[in-house]
């Protein structure tokens, strides 16, 4: 360990969970004492997930030292607090390959540790899977306890609704520890959210509730803070958590999340007592906490890079654009002639780069919560009633809203937007962040029109495109990249609709891109021509409907086509084989490769690492464009 | 109209709704008589969903008599309960098409009528769509009323609660109505169902509920359901509907929705006053209502064929057997030799074909409620623990959880078991409940196995399979249709993982089935015959993996290879054309065509009408294989 480690006596003698049942409270405190530096000096090596993890601290202490890991089922809800757990499992010594390429993955994983009893990252599943292990230990006549912990801002998800609403029929023995620290990445929003922070009185309920929600709105933003606190902790001593007994848990809590006096007797109670059915035990935490310019950040420090321990500064570099702030500057510089223009986010107001529209247009911005199926049908009812919504969600989470695209949106031809960020692979966040599917997914539903830049420029002509699209639903999807720090934030111009470009003409070969991969078949094409090869490089901007002109042209122009994308079987490459063959072009030997992704999951590690891996870059496309030319007999490509 | 069709002197005044406007009371109750004996001699004649519209006569009355449709927007959540208001809107004449090829259509359908204001069919989506509206109407300056009616059942689904949670923070006017007749399809599951149908005191809450449970069980069914109505009532009274009140909404009820006099009032109250948010209206009602028949039997007449009016008598038709029923007795087979097989559900236990496992097994037995995202990942935490889940889902619900399936099954390689019923093209129910999209969403993961039977007999032993892989995830699709009336139930073999078969050996052309178009192949293989032309018939039965050794044997000794499939584009078709690619096959001209749905969603009709205009019958197999034969200078195939 290096120099400015802090000093930790206590957590040196902790190599597995066992080891803390011996420790005294105050050993415990002393502990998390060095529990909370440890995780703050290592998350400065390697950036990642910090705030969350320090808000867990004693939890997490608290936890392995009353329940018996792994016997007990520990299950950590979206997985980003799982830093303090892992290091406490047995992976404090690997802590510092945290995030980085062959490391440990930045969030619980079941093939990383008997610890992490159910792999999470999205989020809101933990009660589901909790409800599941826990029904499977009494099928098994097993008596082990099942315990989930989940954040309040998980709590919009629907489909912790309908696990509690499962959980709360079935008699199995659970319990759910809700981490309340009105925090999910942004400030949570939503109804659940202001139940749990609004004061509540039996008697005249209506109008205290009313009255307590205009002066939440006179105070100035810290006195609010404060207010809704206190609000908080008044609320659970008086009603005894009524929507959760109504869901059928029994209710316990609020408890302070980092008084170790009061965790442990009360953990200790839920598992030394049988109750019967599901437990919810309320837990109030804050985000950041220990940690200064955590505590003082709006997003609590909920994803950071490298930094100073002390100070908290964040290691200096270039102020860069993404396609995320390009995406969201640009939504904001169009809404400013279009009243129509919509912009609707699921909890990610800041990663999908709409924190600019939020300021500017408040009264057209909307923050459904983690909510990504109700997020898509609202925007459909809106684009129903002729306005213009733009749905940001990353590919990764539009999954969770599948069929409220096909069904609400595609199946009645609404004219809602999609912006698809985090498209293709997403380097450090690794398999359960990739975008592999959409263009898959997306790509089989009828109606739709489906994009993807190759740049920023396109994608701000893409925008345009989308926003004139106003008879059926549209999608751009694009990757988690950096674009120039010059770039432009105007609103585009329309494109013709499934037409795309040749950027360079050649013969022989041509390469059919769609996506960020074009500047890998710009190289490819350069390292070909001094093999003496010249390559067409054709760009369709549009996976549907396809460019069937611009692909006849290539078609009937070479001896060799090859197509490129950010994503997996069954999309743009399928999509053009499927045209090629019943057009015929196969009959009489026409050579066609697709490069998409392999059929696993990609683990995390650098962008261009992946991508090298998965046989998805420029020597992926020299490599098989010579096997096609310069050796005609072999008949297979290798694929990674 | 025929001699046997009821007097109705006061429907036959009502062409639309604004006819309405000016009846009495009194002329609304014997509307609402005569509504009731239309829809009853109405659904006699063309069968489909005959309880849910008998339980809302009253409800759609009222409404179209108090509000201004359309201008002010009517969603009927799923859309089981609108032949009342199809009969209401001006389609009374057509009624007699309904669900029968070019006629209407059985749920709401926006082409079909300005005053069907959203589309649905799926559960759930109304609240959502409302919010949508509500705010589309909010910015665009106008005033008029949106309105959602959503069963009790729907709520049990995370995307009514997601709705709920943003449109109770947001302060946009909107009314809900809760239809609560305590029965989805199924009678209603989980906690939001209890909690609607059970006594709740403010006092000593907790021992009155468990009394209430305790009592509730030991009560005989008739007893049972009449003191969980008592229940209702007094809850609602004595509460005000807390739940929602928490969640945001002003909660009014609850309300006998069959009786006017309670009805009417309660609703020119919310047209006339200026709520400021939203408001919940809680109606009770009885499904099959004024149907003795309906009112008496279990499901309550959910979905029915023709009968005789009076009696309720259904058609004699011969006892059939389908792939559900097949499945469900085949599961429960399975599991009495296997007792870690446990079976759920999303709320359709008939539907599914597993009401005689509920019965054998009822420990084994889980339905979830409307959940589908909760169903995947609870199955999940239980094949995490070893257990063996079959999940039982239509192919069109399972877009749901497509998240779920991606983020908790494949990504964990868990063996959850997926039965996808309703496959491919599924007849009357029409394109929202087609199975159209699963090969391609699922066919994309990897580690996953999915299989498609020609038949029965297949069907039972990739149960068997799918039972045996314990490794990763499986899937079998299969679809709504008849099976030989002596079908066996006995447990299949497993087959090896992978392999398809030959079943007829020929020469030029092959096709490579899967899933049961086979039957169509055969067809069309003998017609060739015919004209001289010799056809391998193939079936993959795997879509994933691949049979690749299979492929190579076919693409070697044969001139034409045509793939067909009960899918989009991006499925299976997709898949091998990418291994032909890959492998060279076309590089020296090898004839491949696929057959897969059309990129358009496929109206209502008869299955066999839908593939045929599907180009997706034996006719197709023959015409693709003529002009791939006898007519080499044709490049083109036409489809549908």
């Amino acid at each position: 360990m290096s120099v400015s480690h802090p000093h930790t006596p206590h957590l040196d003698r902790v190599t597995v969970p066992a080891d803390l049942k011996s420790f005294s409270k105050e050993d415990l405190k002393a502990l998390a004492h060095e529990l909370r530096a440890d995780v703050i000096h290592t998350v400065s090596k390697t950036g990642g997930h910090l705030g969350a993890g320090l808000g867990v601290i004693e939890l997490t202490v608290a936890l392995h030292h009353v329940f018996d890991t792994p016997k007990d089922k520990l299950i950590w809800d979206v997985g980003h607090q799982s830093y303090p757990h892992k290091i406490l499992t047995g992976r404090r010594e690997q802590m510092h390959t945290l995030r980085q390429p062959g490391g440990l993955y930045g969030f619980p994983k079941r093939t990383e540790s008997p610890y992490d009893a159910f792999g999470t990252a999205h989020s809101s599943t933990s009660i589901s899977a909790a409800v599941g292990m826990a029904v499977a230990r009494d099928q098994k006549k097993e008596d082990h306890h099942v315990i989930a912990v989940i954040g309040d801002g998980a709590m919009s998800a629907g489909m912790a609704y309908e696990a509690m609403n499962n959980a709360g029929a079935l008699d199995s023995r659970l319990i759910v520890i809700l981490n309340d620290n009105d925090m999910s990445i942004a400030p949570s929003t939503g109804a659940m959210s202001a139940y749990l922070s609004r004061l509540l009185s039996s008697g005249s309920y209506q109008s205290f509730r009313d009255m307590g929600r205009h002066l939440v709105r006179k105070f100035p933003k810290p006195f609010e803070n404060a207010f809704k606190r206190a609000e908080e902790y008044m609320r659970g001593f008086m009603t005894g958590g009524t929507l959760f007994e109504e869901l059928g848990f029994f209710y316990v809590g609020p408890v302070d999340g980092h008084n170790l006096d009061h965790l442990l007797p009360v953990l200790y109670n839920l598992r030394d007592n049988d109750y019967a059915g599901p437990v919810l035990l309320h837990v109030v935490t804050e985000k950041g906490r220990g940690f200064t310019p955590a505590e003082t950040s709006p997003e609590k420090a909920h994803g950071v890079g490298k930094y100073d321990p002390l100070t908290g500064k964040a290691e200096p570099g270039p102020k860069v654009e993404t396609y995320s702030s390009c995406f969201g500057k640009t939504l904001t510089a169009m809404a400013e002639s279009d009243p129509k223009l919509i912009a609707i986010t699921a909890a990610m107001p800041s990663g999908t780069g709409l924190t600019t529209f939020q300021e500017t247009y408040p009264e057209r911005f909307f923050d459904v919560g983690i909510a990504e199926q109700h997020a898509v049908t609202f925007a459909a009812g809106l684009a129903a009633e002729g306005l213009t919504p733009f749905v940001a969600i990353y590919s990764t989470f539009l999954q969770r809203a599948y069929d409220q695209v096909v069904h609400d949106v595609a199946l009645q031809s609404l004219s809602v937007r999609f912006a698809l960020d985090r498209a293709g692979l997403v380097g450090a966040d690794g398999a359960t962040h990739a975008g592999a599917f959409d263009i898959t997914y997306l790509g089989a539903l009828p109606n739709f029109v489906i994009m993807a830049p190759a740049d920023e420029t396109e994608l701000r002509h893409m925008m345009a495109t989308a926003q004139a699209i106003d008879d059926r639903p549209s999608a751009f999807r694009f990757p988690r990249a950096d674009v120039s720090a010059t770039a432009s934030f105007i609103p585009g111009t329309p494109l013709e609709i499934g037409k795309g470009r040749i950027l360079s003409e050649g013969s022989t070969v041509c390469f059919l891109n769609v996506g960020t991969r074009l500047e890998s078949c710009l190289t490819a094409a350069n390292r070909l021509r001094d093999q003496g090869i010249n390559v067409t490089v054709a760009d369709a901007r549009f996976i549907k409907p396809l460019d069937t002109a611009l692909i006849d042209q290539l078609a009937q122009n070479h001896e060799v086509m090859i197509t490129i994308e950010e994503g997996s079987i069954g999309g743009f490459g399928s999509h053009v084989a499927q045209y090629l063959a019943t057009q015929g072009y196969f009959d009489h030997g026409f050579k066609f490769r697709s490069l998409f992704l392999p059929d696993r999951f990609v683990d995390h590690g650098t962008m261009d690492g992946q991508y090298h891996a998965c046989f998805l870059d420029a020597d992926a496309l020299v490599q098989t464009a010579l096997s096609l030319t310069k050796r005609p007999t072999l008949k297979a490509v290798g694929r990674a």
